[in-house]
């Protein structure tokens, strides 16, 4: 029963994803170094960190979980690196470095997303992977991330989000976008973490409220950073750049309006914690950390 | 246990299809629309006649084989669609019809591709159909495709094409690419049958080596109907087009070797189903049609 120290969640995770994806000589190595330099370019491991504490909270075995934990961080690099495609939001910069396309092609960066999101699946259900959690709960955590990653889920959401590109939207249509852009994703997460370590109905629906809540305050986050961010570091004046266009929850709340529904949705987050008690402790931590990060 | 006539494999699998990917009134009805469009454009349905086929003669239960028959399906589409993509082989065309980014444009072409990559492991790891096999096959089966589709197979074969694209390349440099490209999705589909149906060691070796026959034989005729269809149909001169500067089967064995390559790997693939005695019938038959057929 490997169970994982939270200090060390985050090695584990680079450790782990360096193992699945790693450097071959083969003829498509080409490919596995695209497929590397956007997984491992950081990112903070949000969707990883929730599968391993919530197996653990439920008393699941989290090494056997690690492979589902990177599972889910391999989808959301493939999301990312299809969106920044000339043909998404054309966007040459991610996390600071070059995106995908700039550096490998647009040919190259299409199939690095392809197989990353292949991968996924090819990790959580080799034998070992299967093996470790046993064939139920392997299918069950599989089938969770692929209906939140699919057509009804983030590919779903990126679609709609094409549909409004341009336009203002309403409050409803954007918080539609974005529950399955973002939230999809995160809940699956948390929702994993529990179906691996074999958790009650009860755990899971905690689980899963306490995850649509940091990831919908996530998402109100990142519109106030790029407001703040763009007035503050930059010193343009807020809304002066082509994001103007877009519907935001700062655009459509306004900005004291958008913090306030923060803390609220971080105070939802923890209260939805309340069946693991005590033990709960560090992701009410996490999803305070996240409301208030800076990046 | 659900028994499908052969004469109601293509039948089945067209319903199975459309109800897996459905016509929707979501907010991103026209992400499923653009599936639809590449998913039931006909096509041969070789890769779930395989499912199908093997898990019959394997003693498995083709009705609950058919999600899994229909996830091939839905992986070998997503292919075609990226395939096409201004960014890859830019073709307009596919099975005479517009290709998907030409009707629904690129990114919502992209987007498609991504969907069906991600509905084919939604549908294979639906609760329902996870019951109908048993967890323990279909976390097998669905193994099985990632892996055939991802990094080390199709993806990778993809990757491999890209790399060698306008130069010429060694007939094994060719034959990797194809077996990666195209094999590999054609073996797995054959394997899963096999898997699904709980069949031994023996069976699944016969079922791979039979596909790997018709899988590269398949290609081979590719290559032939290209040099005979250019020459034959549009009263070209052998030769004439811009796919010259690639190498093909044809431009490397010559026209006639390239035939009885494709005669001895037909022979092959009957020689292999030797385990599945007059049952075989069936697969003999459809490597003759693949290999004979002028499409």
């Amino acid at each position: 029963m490997g169970r994982i120290d939270r200090s060390g969640y985050l090695q584990s995770v680079e450790d782990a994803l360096r193992k699945y994806v790693p450097e071959v000589s083969l003829m498509q190595s080409g490919l596995f170094r695209a497929m590397r330099y956007s997984l491992l370019a950081g990112g903070k491991r949000i969707r990883p960190v929730l599968v391993l504490e919530f197996c653990g909270l439920c008393g699941g075995d989290q090494e056997a979980a690690l492979p589902f934990a990177c599972a889910v961080e391999m989808i959301h690099t493939y999301s990312l690196i299809h969106d920044d495609l000339p043909c998404m939001d054309d966007d040459g910069l991610r996390r600071g470095k070059p995106s995908n396309h700039v550096v490998f092609g647009e040919a190259q960066a299409l199939l690095a997303g392809d197989a990353l999101l292949t991968m996924a699946f090819e990790t959580m259900l080799s034998p070992e992977s299967v093996k470790g959690v046993g064939a139920e709960r392997a299918a069950d955590a599989a089938g969770i991330l692929a209906k939140a990653a699919g057509a009804y889920g983030m590919a779903g959401g990126q679609a709609i989000d094409l549909m409004s590109e341009g336009k203002k939207v309403s409050e409803e249509t954007l918080q539609k976008m974005d529950e399955c852009k973002t939230g999809a994703l995160i809940r699956a997460a948390a929702k994993m973490g529990c179906a691996l370590a074999g958790a009650d109905s009860g755990q899971i629906r905690a689980a899963d409220e306490y995850a649509a809540a940091i990831g919908f305050a996530f998402q109100i986050v990142d519109d106030i950073l790029d407001v703040e961010g763009d007035a503050g570091a930059l010193g343009k004046p807020v809304g002066s750049d082509k994001d103007n266009a877009k519907s935001t929850y700062v655009s459509l709340l306004g900005l004291e309006n958008a913090k306030r529904a923060v803390e609220k949705l971080t105070e939802t987050a923890a209260a939805a914690l309340e069946p693991f008690g005590d033990d709960a402790a560090y992701l009410k931590g996490f999803a305070r950390k996240l409301a208030s990060r800076n990046y």
